[in-house]
């Protein structure tokens, strides 16, 4: 088990990270921020955090930027940030669909790494121009299909790649959610907005946001291309512009056949990304909303449930592992909310205000009390034959 | 939805974290930094990471402490930061259970506030002399009692006092584990070593170690303290000195009655924390494990799935989230992956030495393509009525 | 909670079975009788068990059926069977696929009620042909559909029929296995030899064999009709004549979409019927592997665990079960173990023969004596502030 | 696999069962039969059904007994069947707890095998007797702990008894409910009247009537002798004269230990019998609401489920299975279902009278027809390249 942090000893140094979109009132640009910071290996150190100057400006502080480091445009920052000594390493671009595809060409003339959200463009013309642009480049490009960094995900493609599941035969995808099962678009609400807009969107909906992680997952972990497909693309939601439904069957390089099924009006689905692969050895399950268990059911014995970091974990899941077997990956959040309640009470107190209510929920030492006392009645109660003993 | 971050706009600044403990081979320690950093709250400022001098410095270095906040001694560390103008806010104690209590004086007497690790002490004398201290000082004493942090034990907790469960009648807890269930302290586990050597774990190994987790919870929930136990605690491992199994008979102040189970020798239990809390009018389950989901059965009703931030999440479950529903919490340390991926690329270029090979599986721009193609494809298909297309 | 029974009040008596089919060696003709010996209402009373008559003759001896009522061809017995005063009320046809069709017109002229496990025959003429023969004689004509017979498939049916789901958009339906992921049919399996025979299955595999189950099901619970499909079939195993696999996308009359999987090489799942429907206001889901729940999720709440005969079924899923509550249905088979043992010993001894040793697992009265003591025990101990007690 | 079924070659005939209880508005006498129904060994022959005699004649009528078999008194059926050619071989007793004794002295005295239902007795005096006489009798005496029938069961003590745990250390059993959570036994339940009268039931409640079984299940998987327990029994709906919850710590004859909780005021909990066993080497768990799967978790290496017939199913699990794997045992109840429907349909008829209207849900010969056609189009489709093709 390994416990990740800033271990990039030569380097002595966190890398700088810009970031183009994600300020108020975005979702993922707080999630990349986040993702960023979980491992120590990045600081935040520049934004164009929105594409109205005075939001990105507000949003930079938010964050705690350098004022001089807070732009209004990423082509702005690009040009700087080039130049300055300490300037960014990497920028990751989180905006709508539509806007990936300018700023990415920006900071690759600059120079500078780009990590960038799916889907990488709204067209294919775009995409193949940016591919081409990011080869020539030489420089980092990452696309956060961020499901290919569950540590079981990784042990998938690594047990289909080792020939664990014999040649694959059938896979099963699928990505259902139901956030958009109303026409959530006309109540103000901004993720809703965007995704079903064709201008900002692309042409597809639900298989633009939520069927390409699936198709990706299923390439992933495979390790083998879909050649064709065949869509049914449906809309439910009277009115809405994009799919909201859509049904595949789809052939892979290799002779293997799949379904894929997303869908964002699947009422009592919240997250539902699951795969199933079937090859001639056996097969294996992975979902998502349980991520911390691989079903591997080699053919003719019984299901095995490998656990991420537990028995039967390879050398790959590991490596994306943080801590050990049995904690899942929540467990850190848990830990963190202690940390940051503390810090809201420190907070308030710097700030001669009341806390949150809520950060008042953390133990303090009256519990830790409890706890010494606990211990000594246990072993007390057990020294008499498991008398009582009050507490 | 709430995305959590650096929000403290008054103040303007990240607070200051010192630690005690927690360097070179340990672990809870880094868990306790991660938790730190993931809501952008708090920055390590300083640390005494071992008791060792040189184990100290070297730590310090690894997590990029500036040189003279590192310290080979935690009382020159309060007394000297006590002083800084910018000296830490709070220290985090995460040392082996004997010595929480010296240090969590220190920082006490210099006037700072302490995050400390559970058990609070090793005896209960020294427990109640320091939450004596800790309330004469009126500075914030927190115990991390982590599993309190999860969002839907603290629902359950709202619940229960909002009356949801009538009047609680029975309440069982578990907390099974089987990493001690052979003599793992005579194979070198550091780990394995001190939490079954009374004289740095206290009187009691799983009952300390795990029991007071299971205890704390269920005291947490149902908000009624135990006011006697009657407790049967036995060692199955031959020549270990603490006990690794331990069953309970629990009577609470309401007249409640409860069991508590604990053991590191359940073949198969990972990290089986569980709580199941019955009153007169429903029931509630919740599993460490399974941490997203929270079992409501009200009595004479269909059981309810309540999830972290979905339908029926309350206010205060909420508050605790980071996330939309459906994702498990684990989401984040998947998506933090792909961003410490990029970061090993980009650090070994800088480098100039090879990254590690995990590092590569990082999603590229040609996967973006890939993603396109597919969506372009997929309403292509759709448009001539699932027709087959090549990708 | 209702226990079925023989409650023929008027007609004070069982109604006579006749079995076409079934004889040694066979599989779901076992599977018929005791389903029709569950309730108490079915008397085997007749059988051409066999295509072969002197199977059939020993078939029908180790049945206990008379002598007379054996038959070694079916047309003989339904001519007999039709003039005789207690002539079978009802024929069971449980031969492979193709001989259905033969079996169940002579019955039907001979004014027998009909039973016919499924698929109804081979060809599409025949069914239809079949159809207007038994719609003309104004007889009984089931076909065994038997997933249909769950108490919460009813339920899910009676469900969408009320309106709970609102319209329906997309039903998700699959039948997996993996019995047939090797080539079974030359090992000397009769069950694999008959069903990738297309003389005896007729043209389709897994399609006819499972997809027909799942077909159905889709249909029985949302009451609408398919109207168009596609279809993919493949057949992965090498020389098998048949489809092991397909993948199919279905629209309703109703403008609902659907998907359909089926499959006999989907490694590690046995018997995997699975179904989920999505309305628009709400989703439910099924699986035939944990058949005593039914999960539903009504849009924006919390997920309910309808569960057989609980709280939140319905009459007709009650109408249909046997036990309460939380008593699978496996709950009569593991009593009527405790029976079968039973009578294994006692005839062991009327036939003075060493029983089964496995019949010998049965609980005696030594281990009743043994309840009785650890009631008392139990009782003592509380009375004593649970002091240990011995037994 | 085998289906079961009248396999008593030599013997050439059913065994005859008599019943003492199980009349009219009883709930465990018609699981009885049923469990004596579904492998076809036993046939129903004679009853003393009800201790009033008018019930017992009306009861006796219902299930098609011959008059003459029909007893008002139990003690004349043993007097008279003894004497009988065709009298029965055995007799079921299905009575409350107190009148278990009795009964079965009558029956032993006669010479015919008893086969009664738990608790044994109502005191230990009188079970000791029981036993003694059933010795001395040299008859068949079996109690109806009916969870030792379940296949996975068996297998759980096969793979104890192999060693495949190594020494056992502790058992977690419980067994938990909710039906008395509220004051039942006021409200006319004739089920929740006897449990919970001391007269009827004896000097425990949930202790005895759920306990046992617990308790019967732990001695039985792990082949060990609980030598003294403590035990915590509790009231806790007021005014309730027996236990409802009790809470146990055990110790057994090898040195293990164990807990064991029984409750039926536990909301949410159907019938929750759930047993973990942990060994040197392993880990077991079954839980009878699921009971198509055993997960064993050998020490350091992946859980693996074992499920009912499946991949890893030991030959005792297999000798107690009727279905293959996958199918859940509920699958013969479904079975039967619809073979209970076409007996109501045609009964209707025979009697003249509309059939129950949720009969006529049984699929026919056009559901059938459907089937057929759904075939072929899957067969078109596909051959045309998964074309849309109408149904």
């Amino acid at each position: 088990m390994t416990i990740k942090g800033s271990d990039t000893k030569k380097l002595n140094r966190r890398l700088r990270l810009g970031m183009v979109g994600g300020g108020r009132g975005a979702f993922i640009g707080a999630v990349h921020r986040i993702a960023a910071r979980l491992d120590d290996r990045w600081e935040l150190a520049a934004g164009a955090l929105s594409s109205n100057p005075e939001r990105a400006r507000l949003s930079g502080r938010d964050l705690l930027l350098r004022e001089d480091r807070i732009y209004g445009d990423f082509n702005e920052m690009a040009r700087r940030e080039r130049r300055l000594k300490d300037g960014i390493d990497a920028v990751a671009i989180v905006t709508p669909n539509h806007a990936h595809a300018a700023a990415a060409r920006a900071f690759l003339k600059a120079g500078i790494h780009v990590i960038c959200d799916k889907p990488l463009t709204t067209t294919r013309r775009e995409a193949d121009q940016l591919a081409r642009l990011a080869h020539e480049s030489g420089l980092i490009f990452a696309v956060t299909h961020n499901y290919t960094g569950y540590p079981l995900v990784r042990q998938a493609r690594a047990m289909v790649k080792a020939g664990d599941l014999g040649e694959i035969r059938v896979v099963q995808v699928e990505y259902a959610q139901d956030w958009l099962a109303t026409k959530l678009e006309e109540t103000g609400s901004k993720q809703a907005e965007w995704r079903t807009d064709p201008a900002r969107s692309g042409p597809a909906g639900a298989v633009g946001d939520i069927g390409t992680h699936a198709f990706n997952l299923a390439e992933f972990i495979t390790g083998i291309e879909v050649i064709s497909l065949a869509a049914d693309l449906h809309t439910f939601v009277a009115g809405r512009r994009l799919d909201d439904n859509a049904h595949m069957m789809l052939r892979f390089a290799s002779g293997a056949q799949g379904m894929l099924w997303c869908s964002q009006v699947a009422a009592g689905q919240e997250n539902g990304l699951r795969i199933r692969v079937y090859g001639e050895k056996g097969g294996l399950e992975w979902h998502q909303e349980n991520p911390n268990v691989l079903i591997h059911s080699p053919l003719g014995e019984p299901p095995r449930l490998i656990r991420r970091n537990g028995a039967g974990a390879s050398e790959v899941a590991q490596a994306a592992s943080r801590i050990p077997a049995g904690h899942p990956e929540g467990y850190l959040e848990g830990f963190a909310q202690i940390y940051t309640d503390v810090a809201e009470q420190i907070a308030a107190r710097l700030e001669e205000r009341e806390p949150n209510p809520y950060a008042l929920q953390v133990p303090t030492v009256d519990h830790g009390v409890r706890g010494v006392r606990f211990i000594e009645a246990a072993v007390r109660s057990s020294q008499r034959k498991a008398a009582w003993v009050p507490l």
